[in-house]
């Protein structure tokens, strides 16, 4: 493969479950790529290493010279503007983690790390279903509900790095729950496992409806494998395809909430798009159609307009916001 | 008066019932003034004639040739990209007026415009509260919530100029009401308006209570000379400061939205600071200690330091606003 010198970028995404690492253009192709296990319970000096060993894979033939800079989209609250993972979930051990110095003195390169919701945000705006748009507020519904936002083609990150906390906003003040701390929040209700809490209450209470009347279970059960405790987000949205009732009911609830929750990111940061990934965005129109109709009834005048639409980078979301970024800093 | 050429900026704040101008100075100085009744139903030119008249009441010796550039407040939602007023609920008539442009030609100076409480942000961060603050969140109570939003240095604007409509965003998503067309929102709980529903509510309902034991009125209604329905946010915070319960019952509610309200801006725009302003505002700690007990319990860790404090340029805060956005243009 022949490259021409530090056109070229490296991008790593850092996950729970695994360390993927990219060779990219300016274009947003990935030339080359590499992905193993993170291994996250072997604490942080060997997913370190195993980061160094991925970058070393996608490494063009004429080394580091050839490489403008890298640039790893990690979990967790982190700090941008000096490059410090200041706690992962999903990685033990990882506490203030200064990853964008020690990287840095590893590859000798200009290195940059970012929030993995905002780099897939800069992602979708520079290579994907935001392109030619300055101003984006992108979504991620899955396990949680996470964010990014860029306006006036900058990211929006604030004093340090943690804007678009948009999962932990309260939607209902008045919630006899709490989210991370947070009241009736917007991934309590609406992200995967807000969508599954729905559906196993919605469940239980129409099994003790049918006991009585003795009807059929819901097709959620069924795809479960008759648990319902196993009825995730991905059954409640292969039922509904097929029309069961429960299931519709479900989505229009869950698509009224989070078009409610658009309004607010509509109302506060004026995008002209919403672009929309993660899992649960993976059902589609079934849930895209009322969330539009949602933010058609209750958005102000000058904001009904904005398109609200499907991530287009799947799994390469944060690779390629991690090129972005790299390509920002070199 | 002596003044150095072109040291100097004109700063406009176009309001319902007042027009004022003033002649700044880059420290946020106002070295002259001028106020006169708007007059709007008088309709959109009587109102930029006066707004040009107002101009001329301040211009400094030199005349224009000492004069770096105007800027305007301006209400209602506007465009500052294009310099027109969409609409103005408080002025009749005002419907896509192209005000910067009207103003450039009439003066032949570079004009801006913003909106008032934009400006009111970008004034508190120059000149007042926020000063030093790169990122910060200013909120007006008043009438109305509004807010103006500075991240990095720069008004946070989005597509249209119409982001941080902080008073339209909803609080919950299951309320039976809407106000400005969005269910449970912001204002409509936490506004001098909704303050002072919430008094009438509550007092109509110890008032039935009353008349079955004949205990005394609320010192609220006393303040609003017996009648309940003149009851204001006003006299709900010089009830509450001499103990009655009631009021200090309604402070409570309110400072818990307010303060949930803040969480949802603190992590939404992880600014440094949130800077308070509007007549609800003048409340002081009798609000603003509730208000940062909410925040403290419901922020997430990394935000629970910031600073929440009453605005510092009172009236003046769009006009200084006005000045900044001059002195950034020219």
């Amino acid at each position: 493969m022949s490259i021409d010198l530090r056109q070229h970028v490296i991008a790593v995404d850092l996950g729970g479950t695994n360390i993927r690492a990219a060779l990219c253009d300016q274009e947003g192709r990935i030339l080359k790529r590499h992905k193993q296990l993170t291994l996250a319970e072997e604490g942080p000096e060997a997913v370190i290493n195993r980061i160094v060993d991925s970058i070393q894979h996608v490494m063009p033939e004429a080394g580091t010279a050839a490489v403008k800079a890298v640039a790893a989209a990690c979990p967790g609250p982190l700090d941008p503007f000096i490059g410090v993972v200041m706690y992962a979930p999903n990685l033990p051990g990882w506490i203030d983690i200064p990853l964008r110095d020690i990287l840095r003195q590893r590859l000798g390169l200009p290195v940059a790390i970012g929030n993995d919701a905002n780099l897939a945000a800069l992602g979708e705006q520079r290579y994907g279903a935001g392109r030619g748009m300055k101003d984006l507020v992108y979504v991620t519904i899955s396990t949680g509900i996470g964010g990014g936002v860029i306006l006036n083609n900058q990211l929006v990150l604030g004093m340090r790095g943690l804007a678009a906390e948009i999962g932990h906003t309260t939607l209902d003040i008045h919630a006899d729950w709490t989210h991370a701390g947070v009241p009736g929040s917007f991934e309590g209700y609406a992200s995967g496992t807000g969508i599954a809490r729905l559906a196993h209450h919605k469940l239980r209470a129409q099994l003790h409806a049918q006991q009585e009347r003795g009807a059929p279970l819901s097709r959620m059960v069924e795809l479960a494998g008759g648990d319902i405790d196993a009825v995730t987000a991905k059954e409640v949205g292969e039922a509904a395809r097929c029309n069961d009732p429960l299931a519709l009911e479900i989505i229009a609830e869950v698509a009224r909430i989070i078009g409610l929750g658009f309004v607010n990111l509509l109302h506060l940061y004026d995008p002209a798009i919403i672009v929309v990934g993660g899992s649960v965005s993976l059902m589609g129109d079934l849930l895209f159609e009322p969330v539009r109709r949602t933010v058609q009834q209750y958005a102000m005048l000058p904001y009904r307009d904005r398109p609200i639409v499907p991530a287009a980078l799947g799994d390469d979301c944060g690779l390629l916001g991690a090129a972005a970024l790299a390509f920002d800093l070199a």
